[in-house]
């Protein structure tokens, strides 16, 4: 059974494959290092050197700051600050370019505003750095409430965080819509929280399957934008 | 009585205030933070805010990067992400923005190059750090030698920086000339070492006076360019 859409009053994003296209900015952040890390004297593969990072991000964490110098490790290189900072330049040059909204991200944002709607983030992260992402995306101004794993002390899908996002907009957990690109955190724990969710299906887990009930969302959608029709919200721009 | 210039075979520059405007760069990039942190709700003026800052740098070291959570501790703020990320975006932007050579760094380095010198940086801190400075400003490929006290293990003005670097180089200290704006690091080192001095009077240190005989450069210049002129190099371009 549908949850209610009529008593909708707040709607929470993810940020990271929900508002913008992470999946891809980190694919050629990587990709732009390796190469630069070779127009340096690197001696790899394009192919084996991604391979080798995705490894280290999963052994040490997606917020490493040495990913480059464990690499450079594991290829039985000494320490080369030169080839590092290649890598760690043309990342950080990469990753700045690619931190823009989807094209029907604001759009979509704006039509919900217009129409009184309270808008939020719920986000699991580093505090400064997930805010620094709203703003270098120019979004911040959108949200009456921004809430970070770091700064709450749990992280999705703990219901939790869900709960103290929805009471933290002055609405009920079942006043409000979650939307998220991830079945096992967004998803998941809107829906234990009794949110209404929406799960978008971009970035790399798109073909994730859900495991579950609680992973189930009550919409999917593609594009952003189609929460307007979910909310029977006419398009005005 | 001068040293001898006819012997000079290679030449070692500083980076910060040598080769680019660093003391332009982190005065801009310090005041867009703090007014980037007003317009995220700090309540401060601009010169008190960067007095604060400049009170936190001396304090924690030009490298630590949570300046801003103290500024705000000091201003007797609970953390505030928001606020901390504002300046730190902006912080960063402005930094890359003003990483670009002093007009005359180029055309003085294919000079020398032009005209069979070797090239070398010494340079003072962290060494990933200082290449990125060297790739971003796109000087990198005319050093044969780039010597980064944190891969030596001493710091200017120890003149053993001055002689690994000369060594490396494959000439000694004096075939070589130093050029950097700080007579307490640069000059009273590289004289130490026994190399040619040139101070270049730049940036916050240039009106510094020298407090001993080793601080006194050979000679003193205002811009890159007089560097051609010091070995009598015909100026092609």
């Amino acid at each position: 059974m549908k949850k209610k859409i009529d008593n909708i009053r707040a709607i929470f994003f993810d940020i990271d494959d929900t508002l913008y296209d992470s999946t891809l900015q980190v694919k050629n952040a990587r990709e732009n290092a390796i190469k630069a890390m070779k127009e340096a004297g690197l001696r790899v593969t394009e192919e084996k050197g991604l391979l080798i990072l995705e490894e280290i991000v999963r052994e040490f964490g997606s917020n490493y700051p040495y990913q480059f110098n464990e690499l450079l490790k594991k290829l039985g290189y000494k320490f080369n600050p030169r080839i590092i900072a290649a890598g760690v330049a043309a990342y950080h040059s990469t990753k700045l370019a690619y931190l823009v909204p989807f094209p029907d991200t604001v759009p979509t944002l704006l039509g919900l505003r217009d129409s009184d709607y309270k808008l939020g983030v719920i986000t699991d992260g580093i505090s400064v750095k997930q805010w620094e992402k709203l703003i270098r995306l120019g979004l911040q101004h959108f949200f009456h409430s921004v809430i970070i794993s770091d700064d709450v002390g749990y992280e999705k899908p703990d219901d939790r965080i869900f709960k103290i996002a929805a009471k933290s907009i002055g609405y009920k957990p079942y006043e409000s819509i979650m939307v998220g690109d991830r079945i096992d955190r967004d998803i998941s724990g809107a829906n234990k929280a009794g949110m209404v969710t929406v799960r978008i299906l971009k970035g790399k887990y798109k073909n994730q399957k859900p495991r579950n009930e609680m992973e189930m969302p009550d919409y999917n959608i593609k594009n952003l934008m189609e929460i307007l029709e979910i909310l029977k919200i006419e398009r005005k721009r």
